[in-house]
């Protein structure tokens, strides 16, 4: 199913130009012996490096995560592409920096609910790269790539996704009058208070959405796509809108937790997480699908126990501090990624673009730069990967960079609250493999690394021009939608 | 073999009078059965809550404890008895708080090389009560519980140890003139600096010991203990001088480990460890044999890259926050401890001495407080440990009291270099469980919680009078030890 508007018809064919150009050269033959694997992204929203079972937390119990873990390989070192939530996604779905693609801002951050900016239609996502492979395509969960009340071009149906429930941006972006300013993070929260739009395809189905049901719903809805999709490679894309504030848990999960609501919520999630891979075991498809979980950036820890944890590492969400935007990761496919395994090497939620387009024989653009690299090799034996640097932003400023074990800080800033970046002339220099907490400041040990990420980062930028912004543009009036409405839910 | 000389030959009869007075009560009959299991007892050195694979360190490896984690149980919220070395060690072995020992000074903290005191005779070790139920014994590692070069009663064969090999004290108790003050940390040291004294029984073999090659010597003394009595029940405490600072590795460790020397220290021990697992699997001991494997605090955090982690605790060795004490722990018995497990359930080392007491068919004492509580079932199924509270001294002074999630802070100070306690009126309280950072006071929110504590901590104290301290007395001139030595190491 397509949106039924297509506003801009001709970027599809430039899409398909751009496409079209490298596919040309595909070794197609040497892909037809086994079909490619579907692709699962579960990618939860301000989850902590430290917020699982299997990195170390001791009161939230992720049973089906850490067996995920077992089973699977389990990364440590594995970044989200940005240090908030819009950047992040457009960045895990175009397997580029979000200042290519204009998806970040220094002041403004995340696409807010006014917006009218959205994900560039210039942009490839993951999606179209796998839809035009053959494969089904849904994202079920908050989307934030657009507002689409505002502007219909930032629906997700028009960026590659056969099929979309969820919520359009952050379930705290559409406060009703009577929400306390500064309410997220209150235990005694009033779910009207948020008011949050639910969509199916591009209809409001619910508003305020009941938010104790929607991480259930979320689940029902990607088991529903499973079920519909077992004899066709699938490209599932599960952006959960938890631990997100404000926190909401179901009936099934409210005051379990020894954590609090932040576990409540995180255990939900962890039990959804397990209903996918059941199925997927029992479907017989667990050996034929990639399953990723990761997180969109670290833990909100201006939340206060709302918030989650980034274990040992330093600051949290908002921040280029590891804290920010080290986050756990899983890989699992069993009999194809080794069970059990440690990935002790950088990778980055930029990688699954150009690792997820190899895995299902597509070639990825050539016409652009594609930041992410192929982890395919690193999924099947444990492989280094051969990255040369990641690059840190907060908005659309570089502040750090890495390279190897060594992180160099041109900027530093703490979390939302922290009024202004700090520059530093030389650079901070940590080196992360034996200070992962960036306690100690080696820049006068290694001044060859730190020369080498200065000049990374210099070529890097002198590299491109940031595309303009998509966070600044607002509608005068926000879009009226339709007016509050509970429909029953669908069945899933 | 005991030591030659027994300076208080009467308290061997006073020992043995408490122990068969509770001992006429046990029921012999129903253990005959079955012989009771082997303890080994392995106690890492300032090894931090989080510098563990299995407790989410991302940079240290240790699969074998990893797996023994996975093939066992392990703990989430386990306490060393106390916040540094000799404290620390006196609890585990008497299931006592170091007070009731007068095992700690609120100034001097541990042993020094010149002091005179050690565990009173008065005392009863779990090496005792073991080895009247036929027990062997042994005691391989750091002792910290009596310089014996000092006063020949503070020696561990006169404790309830058949074998003793080993350290006096920590590894850095014995500098060299040469020494540079403040060189614990260095990664440049000289190992001749720490002169530390190599003992076996009460032969000085080596001094300054070769500290690289410390951890294998010591495995293989333990590896030659258990081969010598697969047909014996045997007690096995095997007290690592390390993590402790100066930190050495052997050349196959050294600059091995992505975290630096710290990794490679710990990730040698993390071998030896799974070189006794194998024997013991190797010999079909593993049914038999309850291994524990924890820490006698908590990271010293002050050591800077040669300090630990305590993960998302707060605070280090030395402190009564709890990053100071809650440490790794690890209980493996295949067939016993539920693979696999994770204990969620406040325990303690002084929880060992009656557990093992109780697995061996051992009362413990009657004429005296015990403080630890029987684990042996929450080993066996995992279930809830009945605890009233848990106290947290800093020294000989009580800090903080923990009763289900909640801790009291009474007083409240950093680690080493934080020079006065703070004292708290009202107390601080935390939930451990949804706020194991100690972050958010929720004293105002739970006074019935905090009443409770106040009133446990009182009662505690009201209860006994603490013993005079060991810590004080001091040799005027340290005993002149024998000339350096550095004798080629006994076969293992």
């Amino acid at each position: 199913m397509r949106h039924a508007t297509l506003p801009f018809p001709s970027r599809v064919f430039r899409r398909l130009t751009a496409v079209m150009l490298v596919a040309a050269l595909l070794p197609l033959a040497a892909q037809a012996a086994e079909p490619p694997p579907n692709i699962v992204v579960l990618f939860a929203d301000d989850l902590g490096y430290g917020d699982l079972g299997c990195y170390g937390h001791p009161t939230i119990r992720t049973p089906h995560l850490d067996r995920m873990a077992a089973e699977g390989m389990r990364f440590t070192e594995f970044y989200s592409a940005a240090e908030v939530c819009t950047p992040s996604r457009a960045a895990l779905l175009t397997g580029r920096y979000p200042v290519r693609s204009g998806m970040c801002h220094d002041r403004f951050r995340v696409l807010r609910r006014q917006s009218l900016g959205h994900l560039p239609d210039s942009e490839i996502t993951l999606a179209e790269l796998l839809r035009d492979r053959g494969y089904a395509t849904a994202c079920i969960g908050k989307w934030h790539l657009g507002n689409f009340a505002n502007e219909p071009a930032g629906h997700p149906l028009e960026h590659g996704f056969d099929v979309f429930f969820g919520l359009p941006h952050s379930n705290d972006m559409d406060p009703a009058p009577a929400a306390p300013k500064g309410a997220p993070g209150r235990p005694d929260q009033d779910p009207a208070w948020w008011n949050a739009p639910l969509y199916r395809g591009t209809e409001l189905i619910e508003r305020p959405a009941d938010q104790t049901a929607i991480t259930r719903r979320t689940i029902d809805e990607a088991v529903a796509f499973i079920e519909g999709h077992a004899d066709q490679p699938f490209f599932l894309y599960v952006p959960f809108s938890f631990p997100h504030v404000p926190l909401f848990a179901s009936a099934e999960f409210r005051g379990r937790s020894p954590r609090g609501l932040y576990g409540d919520v995180v255990e939900e999630l962890d039990a959804g997480v397990g209903r996918i891979l059941d199925l997927l075991r029992a479907r017989d498809l667990a050996g034929r699908t990639l399953v990723v979980f990761t997180s969109d950036n670290g833990p909100w820890l201006t939340m206060n126990e709302q918030g989650g944890s980034a274990g040992l590492l330093r600051e949290g969400k908002g921040s280029t501090w590891e804290g920010g935007m080290r986050v756990p990761a899983i890989a699992w496919r069993p009999g194809h990624v080794p069970a059990g395994s440690v990935h002790r090497g950088v990778a980055t939620a930029l990688d699954l673009f150009p690792t997820a387009a190899r895995l299902a024989g597509a070639v990825v653009p050539a016409d652009r730069p594609i930041d992410g690299i192929d982890l395919s090799g690193a999924l099947a034996s444990n492989e280094a990967a051969a990255r040369e640097a990641f690059f840190y932003y907060r908005g659309a400023t570089l502040f750090a960079a890495r390279r190897g074990r060594f992180k160099a800080h041109f900027l530093t800033q703490g979390a939302y609250g922290d009024p202004q970046p700090k520059r530093h002339d030389p650079p901070l220099l940590f080196d992360l493999q034996s200070d992962p907490a960036e306690r100690f400041d080696v820049a006068a040990a290694h001044p060859a690394e730190l020369a080498a990420l200065v000049a990374a980062a210099r070529s890097h930028e002198a590299s491109f021009t940031p595309a303009p912004s998509q966070l600044v543009a607002t509608v005068d009036e926000p879009t009226a939608l339709a007016p509050p409405a509970r429909a029953a839910p669908a069945a899933p």
